[in-house]
């Protein structure tokens, strides 16, 4: 017998409850029932997004509402300025030139947040740029970027911000309303504890009325039907019945929480996580602004890390994950996002610990979880 | 205690033994034990598309996979002919234009299937057609179209085929090979008996050179990335896992029951639907080219249409649908698809006889029921 713990910055673990309503039998999707329940569904993403925008669903991964957002808003040859900085800030920069957009990339040094004044530096000095791609956590290098102070600056030009929360909606703060942010994308697979497949985009006036204005081609990702669909609780394609359904019932266990509580529980693990590694004579690897949906730790000198994530695996059965790109072999990583309580970092933790030590790293067995133990008391 | 009743053409009913997969917990994606899923998933689609091409897969609805079709194989300007004659068929055309690619749609006459010649025809006249759209089964008409003798007049030309087999495979022979047809779409929530939220393209060598030049943004939807990433049993992005791992499961099934009898025992259930209607004195709408998808019913003189599907809903628990666009309270359609038996045939002709009686239609009761069993015996 032995048990499998899931600690990586998605998919992430799914509740039983959840995963029970994804075995009940299909409702059909044109019916008032099913209505009723993309309705509540609705509500609950304007609750988690911290909006009162229209909240748009697709079934697709996370990618898919980013590249949604790209063809929505913009034109070939529109301007528009990119947060790069990792793996998912660089998607951005991708995706726009897929679509003959110009960019003009802030190349951040990965494990360190964007300076907010750079993004108005650029906004300054290049006219006429239509749109800032953010990212709220960036799941490669584990930072959280200040979407609070870019929305405070992207507010005084024409430029709409648009914010990748795929890693971070519901674990770490984005305050879509009060902080100006015009379009932000997830996807279910995170903190809102389901299977991947769904994901969403929240689209504010300012950025309604740049979209008028798009011409980029597009069928399947068309906000403005969307929107249409939506106002009857429908969406333009089959919607994906099951993981919807899925997720009525995870953003009831939100709302039951509190979205405070469990943006605060989050804090709380992640402390507990960065207390567990410093305790442990480890490095954070972004230490200047670290996420509270996921922690990455550099590789210490001498151990092998790509063994490392093997070890915990193989030995434990604990799923983290290492570094992507530039970054594989370097760091590891530890998601402590969604279904995660006191026990999920005690366990990695502990593993950690074990691991470590039979790959000969110098290490006091307990010393890691007596630091967690104390911010999690 | 109430039982439901699923007999529309998507979503459709899912089996219990599927949708306990949909409840496992989930598996990481870049795992090895997950590309043993995904590589036997595609192998078994291999098997139902009966082909040797690779067979993308997508987390998108069936649409998805269409838009997908139309931004690999083609650049803004080409020609193509797009086969109308129903909802989805429109929507290539639809797909095609949003994308400026100029199409030369047959208008096929709703409820009628495409006249082959009338294919030819255009491929001879208008040269340069890039590709041809059509689809198996018109979901919205119930007409199945004669894809083999349409792949034997494309195969003659530069143009590739592209076929929307999302309601239809599974259900309806279609020789991808052994036809010649280029691109197969599909979607997960017809014949292949799993919930929506997975798409799904076999594209050919022929298709493969006419993306090499397609000059059409794409992301999301990117062919050639699905290919390099199926090379290690991977997806570019984070994959529908709880759907890919149901899949499993349905693919399993048809391949235990075999696609040669699968395929016979839709043949035989929409025999039996049809023999039924004859016998209740009503009239298919698609009398000449009837799918064994689904069956469409014309709505008798003097009964309101969509209070019949409302009745056979309130009362029996039974949901069939009524039909689309301008056929709207004129049709009925009942599918007979993925997991259908003998018994799912008996119930739709039981609360049919019973709902027409009751909104004042002249039947004798049980005479469609014994027409069925003539045929199902």
């Amino acid at each position: 017998m032995r048990k499998n713990y899931l600690l990586t910055p998605g998919p992430t673990s799914v509740p039983s409850d959840v995963l029970l309503e994804l075995a009940k039998p299909i409702v059909h999707h044109r019916t008032p029932q099913f209505a009723e329940i993309f309705h509540s569904v609705s509500e609950g993403l304007k609750y988690v997004f911290q909006t009162k925008n229209d909240v748009l669903v697709f079934a697709s991964s996370g990618t898919g509402a980013m590249e949604a957002s790209v063809v929505n808003l913009l034109s070939p040859g529109d301007k528009v300025l990119t947060i790069k900085g990792g793996k998912f800030g660089e998607r951005w920069d991708e995706i726009c030139k897929a679509y003959n957009i110009e960019t003009f990339p802030i190349d951040v040094e990965w494990g360190k947040p964007v300076n907010p004044d750079d993004v108005r530096n650029i906004l300054e000095k290049e006219k006429g740029i239509k749109a800032v791609f953010a990212t709220l956590t960036e799941t490669s290098t584990a930072v959280v970027h200040d979407i609070k102070t870019l929305g405070s600056i992207v507010k005084e030009f024409p430029a709409v911000l648009v914010v990748d929360a795929v890693s971070g909606l519901g674990a770490v703060d984005i305050q879509t309303d009060n902080w100006n942010v015009d379009v932000v994308v997830a996807g279910s697979q995170k903190a809102l504890m389901l299977p991947p497949g769904l994901a969403f985009a929240s689209v504010s006036n300012k950025a309604w009325d740049l979209a008028e204005n798009s011409k980029c081609p597009k069928y399947y990702w068309n906000f403005a039907k969307a929107r249409k669909s939506l106002k009857t609780d429908q969406t333009p394609y089959t919607p994906a019945v099951s993981l919807v359904v899925g997720l009525s019932k995870s953003l009831e266990m939100i709302k039951e929480e509190g979205l405070e509580n469990v943006l605060a529980r989050h804090s709380k693990l992640a402390k507990a996580t960065r207390a567990a590694v410093g305790a442990m004579g480890l490095e954070l690897f972004a230490p200047q602004s670290p996420s509270d949906a996921v922690t990455a730790i550099k590789v210490p000198e001498g151990i092998d890390g790509v063994g490392l994530v093997k070890t915990l695996k193989k030995k434990y059965d604990v799923m983290i994950t290492g570094g992507q790109a530039q970054l594989k072999g370097k760091i590891i990583r530890i998601a402590h996002m969604g279904y995660s309580d006191t026990f999920d970092i005690i366990i990695v933790i502990s593993a950690l610990e074990m691991a470590l030590v039979s790959l000969g790293y110098n290490l006091e067995l307990g010393n890691g979880i007596k630091a967690a133990e104390e911010v999690l008391k």
